[in-house]
């Protein structure tokens, strides 16, 4: 199975539509089960690295915005480096990791666990350590993952945090139904897109750094953006909210910085939408992506969605052109999007 | 008072000692009023931008280490944006910002307070519309500032947490005590790290990008050192914990990427040094800051501080060389630190 370069991340990128689908049906009695062992949480502690930590910052939002729960992402270091013992009486501790294996996960969970939270394991892989140190498993269903950039198991983490945020709210139902028209919408977007960013990519070869921008809802997309890309593509790419590039960073941007930003219907656009424009300013080359990637104004490169079904499932569509254009970008460049150099897939760091 | 290019901002970084001395006086009756006024108080929500935002990430380490409460940054577009309806009863949310006048700081403040949170303002002026939306006020006491880039109002804020912190744990006086040291330790470290960093700066003029690494308590200082970089000097400066940069970014790195490693002497010093090894690995230079910065094995450039008294206390000292050398690159580059381009004083953004 050697094929071309990026051959299983394509592959696996493609799969996402399936994906989605399957865990819109088999996830809602899941979800329904661990909200039903949890009836007075107030809090969720999101603990993760990597593609599974920018799931995280989704979950920040998912879980105010669909039941009510303030979610925040915890460091893992206060627990497993500095001794901290945090009261976690009102806590559901929610661990993502697709492999169930990243070290200071499994220990946090475990320690959380001693603590009276209720512990989550959001994994792909149901026997694995960290599904074994929870006390409830939401399987992400989504077949063996084999290239180190994740895909498949970054949207299929979005959509399991929705489920299980929704489920807090009693309305998983109409979440699931949700996940189900995002995951048609993508089949549908995926072929012309990929298209799209092949020819984007041939106009980027030389790009050496990036910033990505996203706020509320969809800065966990515009962190995801700039992982695959830094992953895959040779070069540094930064997730910045919109408020962050004007307090700093825009000083920074030149021609040889292009500035991707992430649009869609909701609340926060016209805060993407004037971002958009403070970079312009500063001479930076401008790539526009999401459903409302046609309203950023001097986008020299355009990659559209269709608008999902509500604005709290944006991401799970909103992620695909950066997703596409990392493998695009990695290929123009003459690298393999399947093997980054001194990168693996189980992340072991102390 | 127009002087050479920088002379506000060194002026201003020179100032610190002196106004981390007053605050560890002044600073501790303030302090245990605001606790006396919140005993119930569970969780801290911290909000803020810029280089205040970095101090929230401070915050988020000083709270749970000094009082055992759980602190996080919060999303102000919840609130401000999405009309999230949080339930603050048991948070005090803390806000901070050097003038008091960032507007959405302003307006999650007024509607926290009308959601039974206490709210208080961490500001360098008293009479500013954060200072009157809040219930109590943290005043930083910093004289005023006018270089865009902040120094005395961060390591102050820095300081005034710490002090917040420690008055809900019951140990202000102590913590009062290794502010005051911090102060003396700044003055004499000062002026011989303003020599180094200005050797430094000259081997590193041709710089586009670095990437600043801390973990644990010093992530703190990693954001806001790639935050002078990246307003004073024309580049781009991405802060990434030392697991951060092994999930992705590592891959991107090259000679062209400086990595910066802030390493002090606490629980978190084997993954900055794990960091440093791996930057190293994949060809990028390596810069070392901090009390541990001889321990950082092949740094080209070392920039050490003095041991503070208590590692939660270190970020004061080792945020400076930081900012000596960001003041030196620019000037090398042959920029004016006090002015850079496309940013202002007071960020009004949506």
């Amino acid at each position: 199975m050697e094929g071309e370069a990026g051959a299983r991340f394509l592959g696996e990128l493609e799969e996402q539509p399936a994906v989605l689908a399957r865990l819109a049906g088999e996830g809602q009695a899941v979800v329904r089960e661990v909200a039903g062992a949890a009836p007075r949480v107030r809090h969720v502690r999101l603990v993760a690295h990597g593609s599974s930590d920018n799931a995280a910052s989704y979950g920040t939002y998912a879980f105010p915005l669909l039941a009510n729960l303030t979610a925040f992402r915890e460091s893992i270091s206060l627990l497993t480096y500095y001794g901290a013992a945090p009261d976690l009486g009102d806590s559901i501790v929610v661990a993502i990791s697709q492999s169930g294996r990243t070290p200071d996960v499994v220990d946090y969970v475990g320690a959380a666990r001693g603590r009276a939270a209720l512990t989550v394991a959001v994994t792909n892989d149901p026997s694995s350590p960290l599904a074994e140190a929870a006390e409830a498993i939401v399987p992400l269903g989504a077949g063996s993952e084999n290239a180190v950039a994740a895909t498949k198991t970054y949207t299929a983490s979005l959509a399991a945090l929705a489920l299980l945020a929704a489920a807090f709210g009693g309305r998983e139902a109409q979440t699931a139904e949700g996940i189900a028209r995002c995951a048609s919408l993508a089949a549908e977007t995926i072929p012309g897109l990929r298209e799209q960013a092949g020819g984007a990519a041939a106009l980027l070869q030389g790009t050496r750094q990036m910033v990505v921008i996203g706020r509320g809802i969809e800065f966990a997309t515009a962190r995801e953006i700039a992982l695959k890309l830094s992953e895959t593509c040779r070069l540094l790419a930064e997730p910045l909210t919109s408020t962050d590039l004007a307090h700093g960073p825009v000083a920074g941007l030149d021609v040889s910085s292009p500035v991707w930003v992430v649009a869609s219907h909701d609340a926060c656009l016209p805060a993407a939408l004037e971002a958009a424009a403070r970079a312009r300013r500063a001479g930076a080359p401008i790539i526009a992506s999401g459903a409302a990637a046609m309203e950023v104004a001097g986008a020299g490169i355009r990659l559209s969605v269709p608008p999902g079904p509500q604005a709290i499932l944006a991401p799970l569509l909103s992620v695909l052109p950066g997703q596409l254009f990392a493998w695009a970008l990695a290929r123009a460049k003459g690298l393999d999007p399947d093997a980054p150099v001194g990168l693996s897939k189980v992340t072991d760091v102390p």
